[in-house]
């Protein structure tokens, strides 16, 4: 068991010196309680405390076959009833059987998922409510509702037919797509990506049930190592003595805004008395849409910010989120967060637009660029999260690196959109010194390279921020 | 001040028999807890106690200006810029004013909005949980917007710019209706009878604020007597010693199907240990959709029930409920219930497919006729409620009378749509003997009488269930 972190300490890069926190020019607004309106929430105060956060429902459900019953859960299966999960499917049974959804402990029934769509949390046995905003389902067709007929479980196998796990105490009920769409993504407009991918030509019927799954999910991409489960992130902050963890959600490379940001927030946990606050950059490995950087290039991108010393690899553990990405805005981050209370993270870092996109229809953003760290300060169940939203940054011509913007001085500031990124990896100029490391600066530019676009038009688009 | 049932008392009807609660054919399920999936919620257990429900946050918020400051009210006014209130904006300020919606004291700013739209319900600064599913909010336009400037407050005025309310410490965000739309209805398909009403054509803004209320809302159409605010049911409700409220909300005629239900629910009230349990007969009195029956023959409908002695007055409060209709389905039904506990109801009734109509655009119904009360009885804030869920009645031919739908033998039920009543009310038939009392029959054919069709076909169609 790696993170990368840990794994660079065996390489000589380490020696590169780390910029102190005083050099930060990328400021987070350290906020710990969001007032909106005129009814501000009571949000509990910051605790100190030894241990990591507990996870959601007070355990992590981990979701694996003892060693002792596999042949036996084998045989049982060959007689079930069979369905064939996508590659998105195979993600989710990765997320839900390692406890990143904790407590769910398979796929929803419909009790959760109304739950889901409505109140975006669930009530449990106790009365108490966990987070829980993004409908975790698996849809099946009227044929296989048919073969399923009366049987109370089936197995769930991968694309070569192997055995994964088996769904027990099943329930199906109706997959009502334009209602899950609406309530999920605030819009039904043609063209959300993973509505696209997973659910328009998905099966009219979901099926929930317990999952019972045969080994770890693993990929065999050469990032498997990086791919840590929640318990071993929380093996891993606890040999590192942290008494606080940050999370930062990325699917796009790493600048320099949001690297000072993340250093910078590190040194406000130590004013704040945290002795060893360590930070989880934590890159989402799930399904993305075809214009984000793929996982391989942005892992390799991260580990040169870690070579060139932007990021401190003693106080940062680089893992990968196994998570398919919904573009679901407000919706989404509140999943994003509450995943990572499962790893043991209590500070949470929310940027602008979060888990935002293009609306696919109009020309303007899909969500309030604001709704997210609104929504999130406020969501069900995520009171013990502490969130840190943080200002726009960025590039402060007159002072040749990024900031944050000041909207006193606007003609100062160069906002590098998606498409200035594109344009300059693939003609492989430069971006304004001081926006990217120039080895993180080279990967982009490399896999841009590696791409052989059919008409100039349509290479994807890196969003960097 | 008198409910209709008071008003009853003085008219010689009463002395009609009443039927036996042994005589009912239509019983409820009275189920208070519902358990779904493997995950049962914790239901509060049923508490009997002598005093009525608490409103939502402790409190009803009574909106009004008290007398002896009216004046200064008006004359402040007058400086203030205006904001001309629509039917719909005017039966929200009665709603707010009353105290239905406590604890909320005014339109919604963007923070009471986004929880609405995403958790259906409000966290007070308290810590605890109230229950709100549907956005109260006063969209404006950008010329409005303009015109309001920096001021803190404006003036709400009627059509005939009569001053009807202050709005204060105003908040003015965006109205993202799109996204409204889609999470509250959970479509955003072209034809829902609300949104072509009052947010289609709205301003691209909202103004949130806390209300000061002038006068209470009266309309003028000889049923301001029927509509008692939440304060004054709960007067009611102590003057006639109640110890539970049961609340049946409605919009359509009362056929005996629902009147069977609301006097077997009153004796399963008994059975339990109540000693006086109250029926609120509560016909929805604001916005409907152009082929509802409207709400001055409703209650016409309503009070031929009460002649003929299908409900007992003694123990029935009718009054009218002003809140305008979404047909949200599952969303809005939690409104339609929080509403009544802010009126002193403990118990609430809920049938198939509460608030909800027909798919705009598709042939089928727009939600799914059990998920209203699943979410019900899941709802965040709604603990306290005990919720009370009847099965399908349909006209069994084999008794003559309305009855349980028994799926063992179909074919004996029949089943009598909207379709079906209007066209016998058109046509001045009657009903299967035994559907609804013939004095209440007699206004549905009154009403359609009194509808000068342009086309056979267009003519307006009542929903019996």
């Amino acid at each position: 068991m790696a993170s990368m972190a840990t794994l660079f300490v065996n390489t000589p890069y380490h020696s590169h010196s780390f910029p102190k926190p005083s050099s930060a020019h990328f400021a987070p607004v350290l906020k710990l309680s969001t007032h909106l309106g005129s009814k501000p929430r009571n949000r509990q105060r910051l605790r100190i405390s030894n241990g990591l956060i507990e996870p959601d429902g007070g355990k992590l459900a981990e979701l694996f076959v003892e060693e002792s019953k596999k042949g036996e859960t084998k045989k049982k299966a060959a007689a079930l009833p069979r369905i064939k999960l996508s590659r998105i499917d195979l993600q989710w049974v990765h997320v839900i059987s390692e406890g990143w959804s904790s407590p769910l402990r398979g796929f929803m029934r419909e009790s959760e998922f109304l739950q889901t769509l409505h109140f975006n949390s669930l009530r449990l046995d106790d009365g108490s409510v966990v987070n829980m905003s993004v409908p975790i389902v698996l849809a099946i067709d009227d044929a296989q509702k048919r073969r399923i007929g009366q049987s109370t479980r089936v197995a769930l196998v991968d694309s070569d037919d192997n055995l994964i796990a088996i769904l027990k105490d099943i329930e199906i009920f109706k997959h009502h797509k334009e209602e899950r769409i609406a309530r999920t993504w605030g819009t039904t407009a043609p063209g959300l990506p993973y509505v696209d991918q997973a659910i328009t030509n998905a099966g009219n019927w979901l099926i929930g049930g317990d999952l019972e799954v045969l080994e770890p999910i693993k990929y065999n991409d050469g990032l498997d190592r990086f791919r840590l489960s929640p318990a071993q992130l929380r093996d891993e902050f606890t040999k590192r003595n942290a008494d606080a963890v940050f999370a930062f959600q990325l699917r796009n490379p790493v600048h320099n805004g949001h690297a000072l940001l993340m250093t910078d927030t590190r040194r406000r946990l130590l004013e704040m008395g945290y002795k060893n606050p360590i930070l989880l950059l934590h890159p989402l490995g799930g399904y993305t849409k075809a214009d984000d950087v793929p996982l391989s290039w942005r892992m390799k991108q991260h580990e040169k910010v870690l070579e060139d010393g932007v990021l401190d690899p003693e106080t940062t553990v680089v893992s990968i989120f196994p998570s398919p990405m919904h573009y679901a805005g407000p919706t989404e981050v509140q999943w994003h967060a509450k995943a990572r209370i499962n790893a043991g993270a209590n500070f949470y870092i929310v940027g602008r637009d979060p888990a935002g996109m293009d609306h696919p229809t109009e020309k303007t953003d899909l969500y309030d660029a604001d709704h997210g760290k609104k929504v999130l300060s406020m969501a069900p169940g995520l009171e013990r999260l502490n969130i840190l939203p943080f200002k726009v940054a960025a590039y402060d011509k007159t002072q040749g690196k990024m900031a944050f913007f000041d909207p006193s001085r606007p003609q100062d500031f160069l906002f590098i959109s998606g498409t200035k990124m594109r344009t300059l990896a693939r003609n492989k100029e430069n971006p304004p010194e001081g926006f990217m490391c120039p080895n993180g600066w080279k990967v982009l530019v490399d896999y841009y390279d590696s791409l052989v676009p059919a008409d100039n038009d349509k290479v994807p688009e890196a969003v960097p921020a």
